[in-house]
């Protein structure tokens, strides 16, 4: 992984070939001291590995797909859990006929090559296990 | 719908199960006075009403899918008609056996959970109707 | 193409009917100078030529759709390559039927109606042909 620093607070990223993606993301932000990131990423990937929630069972499906697919866009964020940072992706995927698959990205996924903008956030994102979703959820602290 | 303020010009929002997902944008545009947005999310909905717009026809043509679908994206801005607060929004889902489905948001659609991040922009972005086009169109003053 | 500035660092475009959407953003880039943008947008587009890369045979193929196609995402960057700048874009497409299908955007892609957040980075993002792996890559400066 490669990247530069623009101005105080955007970062640009370009992972290689075999980067593990949320690997990666993770060890920028740990490198960095970043605790609250917003992203934005295209590019392509050899092998990734999705997931699907069902938010009855609380269960995640995961299947892995490998070839080269278009990354059409990586969204997400970086926040901090128990003190470390804790990367929450999403990808869509285009495939050689052009048509297109998604879901939630887990670790195991592979860039061919993927460039990424990075946001650094003035302030904390914090992240908590809810038991009643099952998932690692925001902790925001207003309401509307 | 909870959220944080990150400095003087970016918001993060996570939206809870049931909420839809342009009327907490407008509510939330509304109450803080935003009168141009960009905005970035993923998550999941339990429920979506998805348009596709046929420009010789001028109509949009909807669907209703209800189920749990990963929000692999959602994409789109804030502007300003007719003093109110308009948010248009594009969304890219992904299903259980990670294929694919997308379209234009309308409202109807609810969140399972929906982290979103949103700019500030320093000005305003105003829209009207085009009746040529048949849609709200962004104002904008110049021309290349 | 009309467009307007929002402080220092942001721009909204929105491209009109019949615009080639990688044409006008290089267009855009030259006329304000841009040596380095993240951008993302949302509309419809009437034609397009799509982009997959083979990472082994280091070819692209292509294939053009021409029909009313939601943009549900496109995303990507500016650098500057040769002194000229050089817009690196990948879009995710709705149906009719709310099927997607997406790639790598090449030229000769006409807008209906395309909503662009441009963000203009403090400094230069520079690419340069990687005989390895057969496309242009971004320069940057730093590993870990």
């Amino acid at each position: 992984m490669i990247y530069t620093q623009l101005g105080t607070d955007k970062y640009v990223l370009r992972l290689e070939s075999g980067d593990d993606i949320l690997q990666s993301l993770r060890q920028f932000a740990t490198a960095k001291r970043l605790s609250g990131s917003l992203l934005e990423g295209i590019g392509s990937l050899s092998k990734v590995k999705l997931g699907h929630y069902d938010f009855k069972t609380k269960q995640y499906r995961y299947e892995t797909f490998e070839d080269d697919l278009e990354v059409l866009n990586l969204s997400g964020n970086i926040a901090s859990m128990n003190r470390q940072p804790l990367a929450h992706v999403h990808v869509t995927l285009g495939r050689r006929d052009f048509s297109v698959i998604g879901g939630h990205l887990d670790e195991g996924s592979a860039a061919n090559m993927v460039e990424i903008g990075l946001w650094k956030l003035p302030g904390k994102l914090l992240k908590a296990k809810d038991e009643a979703v099952g998932l690692n959820l925001l902790q925001l602290a207003r309401r509307i």
